[in-house]
């Protein structure tokens, strides 16, 4: 058993979610590496303070820099917005220390290339903080499919929903300007990441992007509310995906649904704790879609429950990714996704743009 | 009270369904104009006669000019083939009879455009058997949408989804040739009809169109599996439109999502009986989507039952449109969908295949 | 194929149903026996003329031993309040006539056990209208109990809730009076008999029965509202009852869970095409409470639908219960439940009664 | 911000559950008292340190006496089999250290009333461990309830239902033998406790107790597994309450139906991320059960996530109940349920056993 100093550059959301994770992980899932919170990065001294005593790190800073170049730190988690993403990650990488960024990578395919190819020169640990892929019970919607259980697969749909922007009085914040902070920006990478988990390449795509609520109290909305897309595999299933901030009475409307030639699978993140299985087998009059509650027999739930159907919950799918960035760093595999894997989801992105701006279908750029 | 006698032309799935509700009708909905049933015509005298038994009709026969020109049948309806959709209602608008068809109508917007036509000139009442936006739930929504009680729309997905084509060793039987026997032909009016009738007209449609399985055991399956069409309604509403009938697992999945600015509605028919409603209102704390069973206080539900949640089935939508037609009869106002309101899915199929095969936004035809 | 004239007495809620039933029963089961709607009676001439026109009978009479004295009249359905259950019934019999009668029979053991002896002096058919069982989901659920699909019961649990007395401003009418009109002896009886079809003979009781609200306006509330029973099956499985009209947000909750040695069942009349069976059988990863949705393979399903996941709603099992009385009548062999398997839920009752008087454990009466 | 090393005694199930709570809960709630994980005890020297590096503490021992008596342990939490429940709290109290004790208190009422005494003699902190109770669902139903949302309640059941000894080959384990491990013993206590927090006290109780399964492999099971227990309320509320370790299918069945004079409320922890609610006001049209995801907008959920519909899980209600007791050490205000208020919960069993075994109405002690 062995500490590891963890150093986390941003404290909002997402920043206190994987202090939380680093503080439990050691417990939970009984690692050999055991995190120590040894600095936390905030905007100002002020900020940095605050959540370093909130959070319980060791030290704070106002400088990503002193952060990533702390010998005490030696494992980066980025958790501030994309335009920093390149920059930090490549300082981290360059002094050899593995990483962890928030999704997506960067605010283009060129950043996020540039931040593969410092990954890969590094030959450090690498991953992008996918979360929801990582709950027991998408875990297991992965590995079905990939065991065949279903059979091959012939539809795909998917959708990442929320409704925080589906009032038009809600007003325009920061939210409402930028590609990065827009629809397609900040809700639809965690999406279109799990239809690659699931199904694999994705190589063509028909997108419309639009702007729902475009003036709002305080100001004009200058990025995107909603999204669809429809879209082809690699292996030729069809599939579509619906993102969207204005979907109201959503509150984390995650979800997929599969069909496949044997049997099918539906999920939503606002039920976590339960994946839908049809299997086409059996008597027919016994057949339908069964309720499977996750328990100690799916993964990565056991550490958290004995007993199954007691549930895990949001912070819990973060201390699954903390385990396996653990992993990553000890053992030198590489962990999904990684920076190439996450790369994929900005060209998807972009092609998206690309397809909604001249109405016609693109090709996805080959990795 | 007048009786009216009815002549129905085939005698198969939807023969006895329209057979029965003719039966029903008169004491379920305690209706002045009461249905007799008349006369049946099948395809050889043999299977006419075993109709005409097994459904309680009074005469039979294997020509469908007999029963059409008739003078005991004062009404028709057209449970055949869509090849014969169009003789038929010609010959009884020509004699001044009403008309329901059954949809989709005929095999072409042509075709459906010269009903059209014979409707109007005939004046005599004429409705497309769109059945299943007659269920007391779809009635409801229908009307919560109209009375903005959501608010605008912002978003409308909807599927018709069953898995009899999901096997891909089902053999090829009549389903896996012709056009009017593949998705888009038999499943497909269904959800473009609820598609109309729930958020108005649509201006532009992307379609793909897909043969899933084109080898089953008997033969090749020249006609299509499944489709996703996105689109434009006039009033700007974003949409998608799923059908298969390879979805494993779904056995009616005709079901649609609906999102304004206010609320949110959700509806699935295997589920009839619950409508599920979001309102956008009172405390964050108490907001969720609310399961309302459908009831006396639903259209068209009492005269099955005075008490809420004890349900309606497959037949009583039959029954509800049955009482439909004999109302149209009666008071000579038209009744939703009349054949004008049927050419506008037939003039979106007709888009939806050349959407397919260009790969590109087609401009829906104003009617 | 012969027709055979129906007579029913009483043309309310009960009243209309089967009248309706009748009419299209033989169109849906294609019967060899059809129903003509020969004869109506109601309390007064003019409320028996209306209900003959509104439900389509050839007569009407406002005296009921005229109806079943009458030749064209060859069976009997009895919908009047219990009091007048046994001697319309004895009655019919008498003249050799068949008779379905309503549920509860009569208004206590003694009147229900003369009409057993009534019943069988004269080798009729009878049938007492419990319909809920009749759905295909619970005649489904009974089968697979029946063919031991779920292994030994271990626990049954069920309950009959509406909630039109939830509100204490309801005022006081009709219901508020009458041990016939209360819970026990208005809702309890269709749960009680579900008990005894799906688990079998109940062999000792312990009931709290109780008044909700004693005060309505308009007057004192004299019977009962809401009641609980524990109860012990001859088969040793342990049960609960539990029996309300005063279950807020409960409109038609028949329901009921079955726990068995080797799986599961979970039933709610308000989602009626949907049975829910868990097996414990396969990878415990893969175990789970299955929706299987109601279809052609199941019992009475396919007359009203070839399509699963189609759906049969209220009056359908009205329908159903039809079709079974035709049938004992026509092959001279009892269709469950008989008048004798009616009374055990008298004794039931009463035993309940005497359970909640005494706050004592009460045997059943053996049969 | 003060630090404050905790001992907690057991290393099982819910030893590492309060472990990770332990670790977790600082920057969880950000709270003012620093839990330090000082010292865990376990049976023999080498489980001791086995627990001591999986869970991160400081210190191990195998004698629970070095750990209450231990200066550097300040608070104390047992989760030790019952038997040990009075003789460790008494010590800790004698000292002045506040203790969280596992439910449910001792292994009688006798023990449980001495725990009490002690507790409240040393004036220290003192909780029972009803984890349940804490979800930000559950918390919020009571706050419901409290604020009469939904009226005067008229009815109430409540079961704690799991499988895991469903299956009569399931061999016999300690958990076969010994009232503490029993069906009574072990799950009871939860619902119960549920029971009382959110109804109130309950006055009289009628309970029916058995070994469902009395031969297992490997031997005879001398306890109990299933029980149900008939109630009523000081309140005069009707109740029933259900436990099971027989109950195929039910994974973690703790749940509740309540109704009122304005409204109903329904949870099932096997889907603890949402709350229904049904309010018997608006038109009769749109009242159903709606749905209610827990988010920020209820009890105990922001510090976990911000975002609504995201979900908390098993180990964060234990997170909760840490930081209750937290502020319960820090503060000096007692927090639910106290050692007073577990209790109760072993009268009720008691009180359950006397019942069972007369087959007779008990009246339960009061307090």
């Amino acid at each position: 058993m062995a500490e590891i100093g963890i150093g986390i550059v941003g404290g909002g959301y997402m920043g206190k979610a994987h202090s939380v994770a680093m503080a439990a992980v050691g417990a939970v899932f009984e690692t050999r590496l055991r995190p120590r919170l040894e600095m936390i990065c905030a905007s100002s001294p002020e900020s940095a303070e605050r959540y370093r005593r909130a959070f319980g790190f060791a030290r704070a800073t106002h400088d990503w820099r002193a952060l990533v170049e702390d010998p005490q730190v030696a494992a980066i988690i980025i958790a501030t917005p994309q335009a920093l993403h390149r920059e930090i990650s490549e300082a981290a990488f360059a002094l050899g220390k593995p990483v962890m960024c928030e999704k997506p990578m960067g605010t283009s395919v060129a950043e996020a290339q540039a931040m593969v190819d410092a990954a890969e020169a590094s030959g450090q640990a690498n991953m992008v903080a996918y979360n929801y892929i990582r709950t027991p019970a998408s875990q297991f919607a992965r590995k079905l499919i990939a065991d065949g259980e279903i059979g091959d697969i012939t539809w795909f749909r998917a959708e990442h929903t929320e409704d925080f922007y589906a009032d038009p009085q809600a007003p325009a914040t920061w939210r409402a300007t930028g590609r990065a902070n827009g629809n397609m920006g900040d809700l639809a990478p965690h999406i279109l990441n799990a239809s690659l988990a699931l199904i694999g390449p994705i190589r063509s795509i028909m997108a419309d992007i639009e702007t729902v609520h475009a003036d709002r109290p305080g100001g004009t909305v200058t990025n995107d509310d909603q999204a669809q897309i429809m879209c082809r595999f690699d292996n030729g299933v069809m599939g579509h995906l619906y993102i969207s901030r204005t979907a109201t009475g959503r509150k984390m409307g995650y979800a997929y649904e599969i069909f496949g030639t044997k049997g099918a699978i539906r999920f939503d993140q606002e039920d976590q704790n339960a994946l839908w299985l049809y299997r086409a087998e059996g008597p027919e009059a016994e057949r339908g879609f069964r309720k499977i509650l996750t328990g100690p027999a799916h993964p990565d739930y056991l550490p958290f429950c004995q007993g199954p159907g007691h549930g895990t919950g949001y912070q819990d799918q973060i201390i699954i990714e903390a385990h396996d960035f653990l992993k990553a760093i000890e053992t030198g595999e590489p962990v999904y996704p990684t920076f190439r894997d996450g790369l994929a989801v900005n060209h998807l992105i972009e092609a998206a743009w690309a397809s909604s701006e001249t109405r016609s279908w693109q090709d996805v750029a080959t990795l």
